[in-house]
């Protein structure tokens, strides 16, 4: 825990943290309870969509910070997140074609604040991220994002699949990042577009890819399988960005 | 401490480890100590440009894994390095210009183990790191680079300007990444060709960019400063690939 992630601890402070709105990014609790007020929260929880993980009591008091966790431990971002609409108001805003990026699950908050960073810096209006499985805006996250955080909004989507299909009607087409694409030079990355990237392992999600209009991929010329998230997703972003404004 | 990377402790085992070629990362020595042994280890320390940081006894003694230190214990690199003649060699060997990335003081080791991977897969014949005050290939480094040191050449060099002046000879140029160069797309960066990528804070520094040809940026469109380095030495690196390979 850093000082700037948010660990909320106890039934009631828990309970609160999900009453007022805030966006809670996991949710902790101790194996076995199952009494009234640990049910109510676990509803709020279903409700936020909130990842839940069961652990035991020796791990809460191991993470707990208070050292009165009531068998409840919540993670709160530590910082809050931007809807999808933001994103396209941005873009219109700048009065520029959208460029969004989708991140498949990046699992590692260091990967996921790089990323942001790139997005600031190649211009995008905005990262879009699914609510399950991957890291959130945590403290490491918005520290390796080098500030970026506090200019390039952040949505979290329930499913990345649907939020494509929906930004398909606003005008938009989506690229997808995958080592048996095209090779990237030879495709045109112009106009309102989504640029999907995978996590550190599997690469984007056979489901997600279904819904993009086209893959690409980085040409390899080594003897490893493939490069860092972070850095796949600069080196794709700006190819984007040199198809945009200097071919 | 990690388990590949080696940590060397007591005055016979570390003279060992200096009198075997072992390449010793920091050398870590008990302030105030100067018998004959440890004197005799710090000569071989001057003579091997070892990096020497004192510490107190309390310290040592929370780093000492076999609790034996006798005020000494020395950090072996968990992979061990190429020479710079072995990069040339590397390049001879495929038949092509020699492409070497170097190193201006990256201090992160996930970030020197990520750009080992992307030189990797650039199809960089090696890269080139300072001896002094960067990032070695200890354990971190050597994991993040995802098993890209099994096959790229690491050279560690005690001048990084004076390597540069040697590699000219050898016919190479050099290219700088700098926000204050060209635009990337507006220069040539074919032939044989070092890239020179600067640390985290404070980029190349000035002795070493005086040694380039010349400087070359990749646009920024965002609000903040800069990217993460190895997301900025990829970018740049594939940059270098598609004016090679694809133009």
């Amino acid at each position: 825990m850093h000082s700037n992630e948010q660990s909320i601890e106890g039934r009631n402070a828990v309970m609160e943290a999900f009453r007022s709105g805030k966006t809670i990014d996991r949710l902790f609790v101790q194996e076995g309870l199952k009494d009234g007020p640990v049910m109510s929260i676990l509803r709020e929880a279903a409700k936020q969509e909130t990842i839940v993980t069961r652990v035991s009591k020796d791990r809460l008091d191991e993470m707990s910070e208070s050292g009165h966790h009531q068998g409840v431990i919540a993670r709160a971002a530590a910082f809050s997140y931007a809807s999808v609409e933001d994103i396209l108001e941005n873009a219109r805003k700048k009065g520029e074609d959208p460029f969004i990026f989708l991140l498949d699950d990046i699992e590692d908050p260091h990967n996921l604040g790089a990323i942001i960073r790139t997005a600031n810096l190649a211009g995008a209006h905005g990262v879009i991220i699914p609510k399950r499985r991957a890291a959130g805006l945590t403290a490491s996250a918005v520290r390796a994002s080098a500030g970026a955080v506090h200019y390039t909004p952040v949505a979290k989507v329930t499913n990345l699949s649907r939020t494509i299909d929906d930004l398909k009607k606003e005008g938009l087409w989506f690229v997808c990042a995958d080592m048996d694409g095209q090779v990237m030079y030879d495709v045109s990355l112009t106009g309102p577009v989504g640029l999907v990237v995978g996590n550190e392992g599997g690469g984007v999600s056979r489901l997600v890819r279904e819904h993009c209009d086209l893959t690409a991929s980085i040409p390899m010329n080594g003897d490893i399988d493939s490069l860092n998230a972070s850095v796949a997703a600069g080196v794709l972003a700006f190819e984007i960005v040199r198809q945009r404004k200097y071919k």
